[in-house]
């Protein structure tokens, strides 16, 4: 008899990483449920990006959860009133959204504890980031650290494990990875201000990222641009 | 010069811990910033307590921000399909909200981080309790310890630090700091199954343990309940 496969709660956004991240779950035989969490972002393109990528991976379930962050601003990807930056900027750029990754995990950890899943995967990177605190491995570790103590799945000894399968990947390689998957990177939006219909700036820490990311694969860039860009 | 007011989130449900909490902070001259996460509960009741003693307490600024827990289920308080107990139970009870405390703690991470907040408080308490894993000393350590890798306030060594300054105080001690400071408990709402009014059943664990504390404290119960209970 086979064993039983890894009931898995999956951090989906709609971006590259996360796409990745999701078809080596399921490539890896993991029941999937996947898991967007809105948190105020710009645009509602990567929500669309996010349920497609659920539907072609068949999910067992895929859940939208609304967190309001953009209420309290301090973010250029919550508050229309700070700019995205297109230069690169020393230090953490204006796009850091203040616990971002801290709230998506907590809530994650609540629909993991409900499903009583083996564990959870998030998409972070610390190779190729904008150098965001909870990008790092320490913020892995204190999460999981934390879900231990604080479910009582945990004190059950069976705390859902927090995953960051990419963390040790660059994006060339996360995009190698992803493209021997089969992942459709057309279909994926990182841009932090993409258009109404998923097409990317081009200019932005993340289109730079991403669009060198498939230049040092050697890879064709799917991606669809607004335009040309300079 | 007298020294700046620590600028503090104060987690604040409209329950009698919280509205403790929040009158102890504005007693030692704390600058609060209240914060009422509603997680899908069952009633508006709290909500409309926990506006009220913003307005009591002169909060800076009272952000209610909802986090849609309660499409996982999983628990009596954000699920109609599961009964509210009315007798004790061994073991942790169907009341338990899986992560609760832990989302709320990243939200007001999240809002702290934005305001540079140096403290975050939230009323758990680990006396008398329901034995929810969310509510003892090892949950508030392993978040500090979180919100010190999670931020950007982190890098910079200024982390908001989580307190729970009613941890170790029983219900009874709670009633009795809160009298002394002069604290309007018929006002708060702690049962779980308020009516829309925000009288209690005078039956669930959160009426047995308030009203055990006032009984034990010597005070007269200013609760206000639906009917004389059993």
């Amino acid at each position: 008899m086979a064993a039983a496969a890894l009931r898995t709660v999956v951090l989906l956004s709609g971006g590259l990483d996360s796409a990745t991240l999701l078809a080596a779950a399921r490539a890896a035989g993991h029941d999937c449920y996947a898991l967007t969490v809105d948190y105020g972002q710009r645009h509602a393109a990567e929500l669309a990006a996010a349920r497609a990528l659920a539907t072609t991976y068949a999910v067992r379930e895929h859940r939208v959860a609304r967190v309001d962050l953009g209420q309290f601003g301090g973010s250029a990807l919550t508050d229309p009133a700070l700019a995205v930056p297109e230069t690169a900027s020393a230090g953490i750029p204006v796009t850091y959204v203040p616990a971002r990754n801290t709230v998506m995990l907590a809530v994650a950890l609540a629909w993991a504890e409900v499903l009583a899943a083996h564990e959870i995967h998030i998409g972070v990177n610390a190779i190729d980031y904008a150098g965001y605190p909870d990008c790092r491995p320490p913020f892995i570790a204190a999460f999981n650290e934390l879900a231990r103590v604080a479910t009582k799945a945990g004190l059950d000894a069976c705390a859902p494990r927090i995953e960051a399968p990419l963390m040790q990947l660059g994006k060339a390689e996360i995009v190698r990875w992803g493209t021997t998957l089969g992942v459709d990177y057309a279909r994926t939006v990182s841009c932090y201000q993409a258009d109404a219909g998923g097409r990317a700036c081009g200019r932005c820490d993340a289109c730079r990222l991403r669009a060198q990311g498939f230049a040092t694969a050697g890879l064709a860039d799917p991606t669809r641009y607004v335009s040309i860009s300079g």
